[in-house]
This record gives structure tokens, C-alpha cells and sequence, in this order.
């Protein structure tokens, strides 16, 4: 179970209760979700050896009930008085108290100091990173379903490209598609034609497509896993010039995930990538890749998912981005399967 | 300008700089959206008496400028560093800085304080929530248009209620409707039906509509500004009890509207409201209403807009929700026009 990969953490660090918190109905916060299934307001508490428990607002138990086990109710008006009063009750004992610094905000921290006064404080945001960055058998089994719906939409894409009119169009294929799959999305599909491809994290328009590459960057969440895949058309005739740009960095890209090794840092991957785009590096404005699922910044071991996406950007010109969701389990796998020679349309 | 009222607020309060930020790229902070029309990674420099400008990471450059007219570059790896070095270079001189508390992490704060030790740093979360909660011509034009746009799709859904089997088939209505209309969702739609209306932020599933009431909630963003209503309609011959109860909560809700006036203060109304819901009051067990585009906790004042929306909830039995966005300007009106007449389908 994860939480109990996390108690054991908790030992190690010697903090005797995590408390994760969301206080924003319209937003959730993603290590809750991660151990409880449950996306809305609520305070998730996970004593070192207890059954840990998630406390919710009145208007929310019967929800939080359907995602998870043991669910208690905290009055809002005095949040964490009432959360310890549930701790009191419960009979948790605790000195030292875990809480993630990356999704508190000070206004809450203030409160919740106020709150605990004698109890020691520790960051547990890092812990929280390093443990979700492993995933188990079971993330995994849904990280490759995710990916595979992903590459099944991209593909059903790429064949109905010729009926497509705007750049708008195209995402919102691409999000019905997800939908009738009983999917979300991993963040709303960029899709990005002529000149605006050049902006990686440009949002479509209700505009024509327009000829040249076209940049198609989409991803499901599947039973809250993400896929992340890109893919780079030509819409019209590519010249001899377009074509070897592509493959160069198509090349590259294949170059990057072959050499992807245990224990090899993220840095020595991206400086790979820029040494091998040379003259072009100038025009690689963002980051080699992510974590999927969590932030990965550190050295690369067994059973993490990522990608490697590397671009070429030329501001009022054009844009190539070519992106895979990649595992690593002692060696590399590429989960998104959809080609990456260049597609005309 | 917006930034205008702003700075004479940071004037008034002896702030000489305000500093919001955003450092994830799946995420956006709501008062940099609101300045500058920017969602990405990025920070934004309002200094009290010169232009305000957004500073964004390299990728971003370009995008950021289609939003906003005075855009730079930071360095991602050294962010603060280079923020202090920009302001140098854009002569900004500063005692007093202003941080929103409620949107800033503890991680990102302390790396903040690190960089400016000698800064005095003051809370703003508290002047923005001020600042926003007013709105000006635009944005009120902006938030009837939504309103409307809104209503036009809750219409078009009522009529066409016969056609669906699954509650997601009543959702993914919704999300069409507004995806034509070229609006994002204030939220993901809420269609609740049978026992499961009594979750008041119930997910839609992938089953088929049960009879009894059905809860729909739903709004457009329409320009970055939110509509939010609620309707709840019966699936098959209500009792005379059901209509009973379904009128009841209307009157009620009605009423609250109707009572609302200058400087009343929130809890007043909701107290009202559970006064008059008299022994069903046990089973409201949500806040009355909230703020649209931002919270309101304490008084009504002029040219605010919130919602009012009343509910009973019984759990595994049935739940009934009528929800209005209302505009308060001198005097009420109510900017969702759908009937609230029970609406049998």
C-alpha cells in the first residue's frame, strides 16, 4: 500500500504524523489524491504506525467515503483545532509533525503553527517527491493503459487530419476523443500550426491551420495517470531543409532515450541533448523532459516514468517538438508508440 | 487599469513593490491572470508608481507577449537572483515588498527571503481579495455574458434531457456545448442523480440517470470570468411531497435574494437561510454561496457578484440544489435567468 511505503519513511525521518491539506475546492492537492483516491477539500492525516485518515468538511464525507476507508468530519469555522481534537480522539501521539512546504501556503501554515504550537515541524516535500517518482506494478500497469489510449487517439488524429479546419478543431478531436475513452486529460492538447508553433506552450485558436509544422502535444489521465506524447506533422509540401531538421532532431531524440542509464543524472541527459543540437541549441528554450506523475530532478533508477521532449524553436518561424512517455526498469521503454517519422497531412 | 487600482492600494498600505508568482506549468495564479491575461509560468512585478511587468522563463517569451505589453526574460535556475537583477536594471527601488500569502508555498517563500534579506515583507492577499471583488464595466459586461451564455446551455440541456441515458452523457452535453460557444468550464459540470444528488460535489459517472432529482451544476468561463448555476430537475412523476420539498427550498432561495442588501453581512444571509429552512436545516451542510472570480466572507458592498445556492442533501436518498449568480449594484439582479420552476423530464 502507499501509504505504508510512507509511514516507513515517516520512521526513517523519525516524524511521528504527516498531515496533507487542500482548502481549495476547485483545485486538489496531488499527494492526497495520490493516497486516497479523493480529490476535494480535506486534511489527509498519516500517523508513522497507524491506519492514517482523511478528514473532510461535513458537506463532503459521503464522497470521500466512496474513495476511501476511514473518513472523518472537521468543522471548517475552526479547522485545526477540530483536527486535533480528531488526533486526541484517535489516540495519536505525536512530537513531530510532516507536512509538504511545495503545497501549503503561508496564510494555512500560519494557521496550522498557531494550531500546534509545541509540536516540532518538518518538510516532508522531498520524501513526498522521491516516493512517488517509484512507481509500483500497479501505477505502472496504469501509466502503459494510459499511454496506449493516448497513442490510439494520436494516431486516430494523424489519419483525420484532412478534416480539420483550425488548430481548435484539432484539440477538440483530441479532447472528445479522451472523453469517449472515460479519460481526462494529462493538461489541455496544444496544437500549434505555422508560426505558433514556436510557443511550446501555445494554446490553440480558433484559426485555420496553417502550412508548415504543426505541433500536436496531448496526453490522457487514466484512473489518474498521465500519458504525455508529442508529435510533429507537416501540413503541405515539407522542402529537402524541413525534412532534415526533423530528422536531426528526430535522431537526436532516438540518440537521447537509447542512451538513458541507471543512475545517470537528468543535467548530463539535457547537456547531451544540447551538444548534440549544436548550432540549434539556442532555439531549445525549455527542459528536456519531466517526471509523469511527479518531478523527477535528480539521477534516473529503476521504475521511473518520464519523458524526453526536445524541440527547436524559432520565435515568428516554426516549431519541432518530438516527445515520448519513457520507462525505466532496468532499461528503457518507450510507452507511447505512435511514429515518430515525420507524418505529412 | 486594474494595475492602477492596485498601486493605489500598495500607495495607501506603504507597499513600494508587489511580487506574484507562478512556478507551475499545469497550474496558474489567479491574480497574474487577472493583471496581465498571462497563465504560465511566470512573475509579476507591480512596482507602487512605475509600469508593472511580467517576467518569464525563456519558452514562454514569446506567448507571454501576445498577453501582455512589457514581458522579460529570468533565468529558470536562479530565479530570484536574476528577478533582483532585472528590477535593478529597471531602477525599482524597494523597502517593502508585497507577497500574496495565500497563493505563495512555503518552499518558494523561504527562497524568496533568502534572496531579500533586507526587504520588508508585507502580507496583499487580503488588498487583492479587496481589489477583486469589485468589478469594473468590462468585467461586469464580461460576467452577464457568461451568465447568459450559460443559461442559453442549461436551456438547450433541459429541453433536450429526453436523449440521455448516462449522467456523463448529460455532462459531456454541458462541455460541448461550451467547447461551440468557445468557453472554457468554471468547473468540471455536476449531474447527480437519485441517491447521488446528495453529494453535493458528486462526479459524474458512467451510469444510467436514475429517477427522482437530478442536480446540475454548471457555468462557462466566457473571457476568464465565471458563471455558476445550479438547477435541479425531476426524472419521472415527482409525489406531492417531492414538489413540496422542491418548492420549499425555492421560496427560500427566492427570499435570500430578494433580502439582499448593501453591507448586510454574509453570515447574516446564510443564517437567514438556515432559519427558514427550519428542520431541514440538518441537512444543508454546505456555505451558502461564494464569490465569482473571487471570495466573499464579509459584507455585501456594491458591484459584487456571488452566488446563492441553497441545498438539501439526504444522504443516500436524494439531494436538491437551486443555485443563481446575482450581481449586487445598488440593487440585486440575478444573472441566471433559467426557470427555476420545478422542470419535470
Amino acid at each position: 500500500m502507499k501509504a505504508g511505503r510512507f509511514q516507513y519513511c515517516l520512521r526513517a525521518n523519525r516524524i511521528d504524523l504527516a498531515l496533507l491539506l487542500n482548502l481549495d475546492s476547485l483545485d486538489y492537492n496531488h499527494n492526497m489524491l495520490y493516497f486516497t483516491g479523493y480529490k476535494g477539500i480535506g486534511v489527509f492525516l498519516i500517523p508513522k504506525n497507524k491506519k492514517p485518515f482523511l478528514v473532510v468538511p461535513e458537506m463532503e464525507v459521503e464522497r470521500a467515503k466512496k474513495s476511501f476507508n476511514k473518513v472523518c468530519q472537521f468543522d471548517k469555522k475552526r479547522l485545526f483545532e477540530s483536527i486535533k481534537q480528531i488526533l486526541r480522539k484517535n489516540k495519536v501521539k505525536f512530537r513531530t509533525l510532516g507536512i509538504d512546504y511545495s503545497s501549503i501556503n503561508i496564510n494555512a501554515f500560519r494557521a496550522l503553527k498557531k494550531e500546534f504550537k509545541k509540536t516540532k515541524i518538518k518538510d516532508v516535500s522531498k520524501e513526498l517527491l522521491n516516493l512517488r517518482k517509484i512507481k509500483d506494478e500497479e501505477e505502472l500497469k496504469n501509466l502503459r493503459k494510459s499511454c496506449s489510449i493516448a497513442d490510439s487517439i494520436v494516431r486516430k488524429c494523424l489519419k483525420s487530419f484532412k478534416k480539420f479546419r483550425t488548430e481548435k478543431d484539432v484539440a477538440f478531436f483530441l479532447e472528445y476523443e479522451a472523453k469517449k475513452a472515460s479519460c481526462g486529460l494529462s493538461f489541455p492538447p496544444i496544437v500549434a500550426s505555422g508560426k505558433n508553433a514556436s510557443m511550446p506552450h501555445y494554446e490553440p485558436q480558433n484559426i485555420e491551420l496553417k502550412k508548415g509544422f504543426c505541433v500536436i502535444d496531448f496526453g490522457v489521465k487514466y484512473r489518474g495517470y498521465c500519458s504525455d506524447i508529442t508529435r510533429t506533422v507537416y501540413i503541405g509540401k515539407p522542402s529537402e531543409k524541413e525534412k532534415q531538421i526533423y530528422n536531426f532532431l528526430l535522431k537526436i531524440q532516438n540518440n537521447l532515450i537509447k542512451n538513458i542509464k541507471i543512475n545517470k543524472k537528468c543535467d548530463k541527459i539535457y547537456n547531451e541533448c544540447v551538444k548534440q543540437l549544436n548550432n540549434y541549441s539556442k532555439y531549445f528554450t525549455h527542459g528536456l523532459g519531466h517526471g509523469v506523475g511527479v518531478e523527477i530532478h535528480d539521477k534516473i533508477g529503476n521504475k521511473m516514468v518520464f519523458t524526453i521532449e526536445p524541440g527547436i524553436y524559432v520565435a515568428n518561424k516554426f516549431g519541432i517538438r518530438i516527445e515520448d512517455t519513457v520507462l525505466f526498469d532496468k532499461k528503457v521503454s518507450i510507452l507511447t508508440k505512435t511514429t515518430k517519422e515525420m507524418v505529412i497531412v
